[in-house]
């Protein structure tokens, strides 16, 4: 599959979803995807089963807070810089490149590099959704290394995160994204074709990019946007169930950049007034409680949208006053597993009680 | 000139007070390296002019809260990996170590590694004391790169920075030595050994051996430590004149380990009662003021000292009732150049008013 200026935009649309609030709003990363394919040529699109066992793959992405990302732009060439070092470092020719998490802008920050690097894509990624922190990629999870890793950033720094346990490399790597203003873009978790096929997100960008079409194709044929994402979800084999787990507009809202992270929470109120959902967020909406009781959690998908056009709002451009759709959507297989729950389940972000997959839960009006 | 347990210490003592009572105390460095000397043979220091040109010299040391380092102690192999890592990357052996700075435990640091690899010390250091931050280095402001970088840390980790202005560098380390834990060792300056001669503060090493040994002789001798110390940076060469800026009793202190750095505030006071000095710190004594009018200031060495052995107090061991002399010696020529005094100098640290040499102020006591 080669992919070019539609994709794109359905990409964009498709993780913006899939990141639940978080992976930094895809909108420069479109227009810095489709700028660079308009110059270089469609980027192809390769399924984890044509790589080669001894393949190079290389995830990549960007560190740092969503907040920071939409108001210093990248330079464009963090991410080929980065892939550039690892293949000298590796001695070989990187084979295919792959977003380290499909939420939002860091679904689309793979594409630039490849178009401009001549690389594919491999369709598939490292969380089946986006994260706030490194560690909770599906790699980690799965006992791989995520050195050597490659930060690069805008003023021209390289910094290279040799050898490492994966919770310092996280916390080393943020670090660095602060100290290099707040944001860097990374090249983590070098993985052969066999470990990319053993345990990456299978077909998650061709899934995001069916995702963005649906909903624009239920767009303009006037039919419900919501209705044809919930379908495309049901029918990924990735995902799964989905459905709506509030109406209303937001009325207040908390946000602050702290730690390299953003972090807050917001609450919307249904349109008949008295009832409320409050949502917690770091980086991505972790949590949503309706009149106290919480009816979603990590790893499930949690996305705040527009609720008449089924834009996604990423926490970072909440806004009091929209009128929004809360929407929550399975998380990947691989997530629900014991392992992985212990790694970005809810008490991995703090929070008291055990996991409840999203639709066991009160107050579910599945799609 | 090889040096063994008893120059060991003289260097530690020396060192110390270089420091400006920073850099690190030097007690655990001391007996790491008197240990590596005992298992391995005496370290070979050897003098800048017999560098080859093109020789390849290691600046290193610890970067750091030092209130961290008598806390956290190090593994005794991070500064060997960090250089068999810089061998690795330049192709090529080291063939001399050099302490990024004279001061403190750094002074001291690279002994240790220089025991365990079998490497030569050169007799000079990149700052000809202590200052808080990386490019305060002579390096830095004769115009060389700080690139590329190697920090190691005791839980196994290895950072490169390998590329980066000097100034993000700094930032890009403490958040790395910060993340580490509080304190990491670094590799950074590369230089070729003709770099090294025309930049590096000569002599410093064995003009530190000679100030402890020095103020050693004096105290078995039941001499005055402090005319054998004002004597021997007097005939240094390097050094200057020195004094005593002020004779008493702590009576104040505020100290906190904030962003990777110990700062504070000291207060002194006669022993008569009434006058009093205070000092401020940022790892090192910055400036000393004497009834409100500063009588010493970076990068003058300000150093406080036990009032009868005259041992130095680093900053991370200053404690209420410690009964001290506060000595004041002049920079290195190098570092009172203008171009240096713009990176070193009181502006550097946020003070106002231009930098005035120790002895040309009030209240200064020739030794």
């Amino acid at each position: 599959m080669r992919i070019d200026g539609v994709a794109l935009a359905d990409l964009a649309r498709g993780a913006a979803f899939l990141g639940s609030g978080g992976g930094g709003d895809p909108h420069y990363g479109r227009l810095l995807a489709q700028a660079e394919v308009a110059r270089h040529g469609p980027v192809e699109i390769v399924a984890l089963d044509s790589l080669a066992d001894n393949a190079l793959v290389a995830p990549c992405g960007w560190i740092g807070a969503p907040t920071v990302s939409v108001e210093k732009l990248p330079n464009g060439r963090e991410a080929a810089a980065g892939l550039r070092r690892l293949e000298r470092l590796a001695g070989r020719k990187i084979d295919a490149v792959m977003p380290i998490e499909i939420g939002g802008g860091n679904g689309l920050a793979p594409m630039i590099a490849a178009a401009q690097l001549g690389l594919a894509v491999v369709d598939a990624d490292g969380m089946g959704r986006a994260f706030p922190e490194s560690q909770m990629a599906i790699f980690n999870i799965r006992g791989l290394s995520a050195c050597p890793a490659i930060l690069t950033a805008a003023g021209g720094s390289t910094i290279l995160i040799e050898d490492s346990d994966n919770l310092a490399h996280e916390r080393i790597a943020r670090a660095v994204a602060v100290a290099m203003g707040g944001i860097a873009h990374m090249v983590e978790y070098p993985l052969t074709g066999a470990q990319a096929r053993e345990n990456a997100m299978r077909g998650s960008v061709s899934t995001a990019i069916r995702i963005g079409a649906a909903i624009r194709e239920a767009r303009s044929g006037r039919a419900d946007p919501f209705g044809a994402l919930f379908e495309a979800l049901r029918r990924s084999g990735l995902y799964g169930h989905a459905g709506e787990l509030f109406d209303g507009k937001i009325v207040d809202l908390e946000r602050e950049t702290r730690a390299g992270f953003s972090v807050g929470r917001v609450t919307v109120e249904g349109f008949g007034g008295g009832e409320q959902m409050e949502l917690l967020f770091q980086n991505e909406n972790l949590i949503a409680r309706r009149g106290g009781r919480v009816c979603a959690m990590v790893p499930d998908i949690i996305t705040i949208m527009d609720r008449e056009t089924a834009d996604t709002i990423t926490t970072e451009k909440l806004k009091y006053g929209q009128r929004v759709k809360v929407v929550g959507a399975a998380a990947p297989r691989l997530l629900r597993e014991a392992r992985a729950i212990a790694v970005v389940g809810p008490a991995a972000f703090g929070f008291t009680g055990s996991y409840q997959p999203v639709g066991t839960l009160d107050r579910w009006e599945e799609g």
